[in-house]
């Protein structure tokens, strides 16, 4: 799949360091930083996909795969500062190398850079769709904050925050695709519901595979959720069906800052004897497939394909 | 001067609060907090008085006022956060009360807001002045943190600062006004000229102020600059001319944290003796001057007799 977007992705990377570039050199050392640390690269692909699905393969393509990728990344520089946190990809992360100040203010520049950048296309509905998903991604930041060690939260509450913070970018990403390719309301609508999805597929599986991938695999810290006192659906899952001494260990670890290997055995056994797990991967894989079945409207073809693919690989990457 | 456009301004303070109000209340509250601790309004009166100035009155000077406000009040929080703020206009600032990270996500939802609202309106040429005005003003705030406490700065490292963290949004926002209002180029550029030399007059007088002003006056710590190690133009001005045990006393002040008042006014006593504080505020004034003269291309009007006067108040307003 990233095979056949080989070279489109290769001119994403390159316009992503020239922009990079275009700043003094302490911007350029931080943003490469981030930017070299091996990021999927998931929403650039959604903007290449949905753009040649649409028929578009201009230098706006290009541009706004770049542009998502430096929202992307403005988003991230600014999580590690609000999470305190250490590493990034299994790297240290840009706040603990250069100090929060510099993650705050180079993450604000990339942001600003991203939607100058954007802006200079001169569509008007390009415009419209990616400063509402800027708005909702930055609203969605606040509201997870809210939630942060918040035992009131619902259910209904983190799926607003996933909504906000990760399905608002991909689907706006997925409907600039169909607007560079001028494709009438309902395949824009339906390119932007699959990105919707597919957004609200990855966070969901991404939030319940840190209770559950091997360390190695993803360069990640597992447990990293639960002591930082995310109410992601695992968690609320559990919390909700565990009978009161267990609920009382939960309500314990839960934001209780470091966690023993023995602590988060501890509460993955909870979560596989409630069944959260189990759950929470369903409801991933419930959104995958309203996912694809977004897409009905395209008549089959290796865009079309791909895209399919990519729902199966959100939910597969690290089962 | 201000009583002139007093409805304005009012219709104004009603879309800040709009627009503020408009998220969940937890935003509500941050942003209320600081929208309504008293700032001066600067950008917004110059929207007004520029848009008027060029004809304009309708809704899109409000909208592009409460933008302009929205923009620098989501500097303030990131500002404030990155400079370990408790105080700000004689209030707690945002992230004392409600924490870092508040400060930073919402500052980031500020900025998103105001751009989507701007982009909003669908004239090209209004997104191309912004959004290039916040790029270079989040360059500026990175500019600056490199020169913090940097012995090495030069004056025209200062101006660079001051250019784009201050001097690109005036100018922006005053070009604006005369984009609504539809002048010919040389007028936009005039306009633009005006708020430019603006911007930089009024940071480098309150550049000045810092070591001149009465705390109770301004609402404002004395010294805060120097405590910080902010390499201002006083204080360049000062280590450049001042002989090798003065200037040996000033790297030992810079950056110190706690300056106490004999500190400051040893370091004032310095300033007086190099002729700093008088060789920054003839700089200022020399910023205002170019001001006044960039609107000779504008007959005589009360708007343009507003915007004299505002010139006059940038740099009187505390002496």
């Amino acid at each position: 799949m990233w095979a056949d977007y080989e070279q489109d992705l290769l001119a994403v990377e390159d316009r992503l360091l020239q922009f990079a570039g275009d700043a003094n050199d302490y911007i350029r050392d931080v943003t490469s930083h981030i930017i070299r640390s091996g990021g999927k690269r998931l929403r650039p692909l959604l903007m290449v996909i949905s753009s040649r699905l649409s028929g578009y393969s201009g230098p706006d393509m290009t541009l706004l795969s770049a542009v998502v990728e430096f929202i992307h990344t403005a988003t991230l520089l600014h999580d590690d500062v609000v999470d305190h946190a250490e590493m990034r990809r299994g790297r240290p992360s840009a706040n603990q190398v250069w100090g929060n100040q510099a993650a705050v203010l180079v993450g604000d520049y990339l942001y600003a850079t991203a939607l100058w950048m954007a802006t200079g296309i001169h569509i008007h509905e390009i415009n419209d769709v990616l400063t509402l998903a800027c708005r909702k991604m930055s609203e969605g930041e606040v509201l997870e904050l809210m939630l942060d060690n918040n035992l009131a939260a619902r259910e209904e509450d983190y799926f607003n925050v996933v909504e906000c913070k990760t399905a608002a970018l991909t689907a706006g990403t997925c409907r600039m695709g169909a607007i560079l390719g001028n494709l009438d309301p309902l395949r824009k609508k339906a390119l932007e519901d699959f990105g919707y999805y597919i957004g609200m597929a990855f966070q969901v599986a991404d939030d319940t595979l840190d209770y559950m991938a091997q360390k190695d695999r993803l360069g990640k810290t597992l447990g990293k959720d639960l002591s930082e006192g995310k109410m992601t659906l695992p968690l609320l899952h559990c919390l909700a069906h565990s009978p009161t001494p267990q609920r009382e260990v939960l309500v314990q670890r839960i934001g209780q800052g470091e966690i023993t290997d023995m602590h988060l055995g501890e509460v993955v056994g909870f979560m596989k004897t409630t069944g959260s797990l189990d759950f929470s991967l369903e409801r991933a894989v419930s959104f995958m497939r309203k996912a694809k079945q977004s897409l009905d409207p395209f008549p089959d073809s290796l865009h079309k394909q791909n895209l399919l693919a990519l729902s199966d690989f959100i939910i597969e990457r690290d089962l």
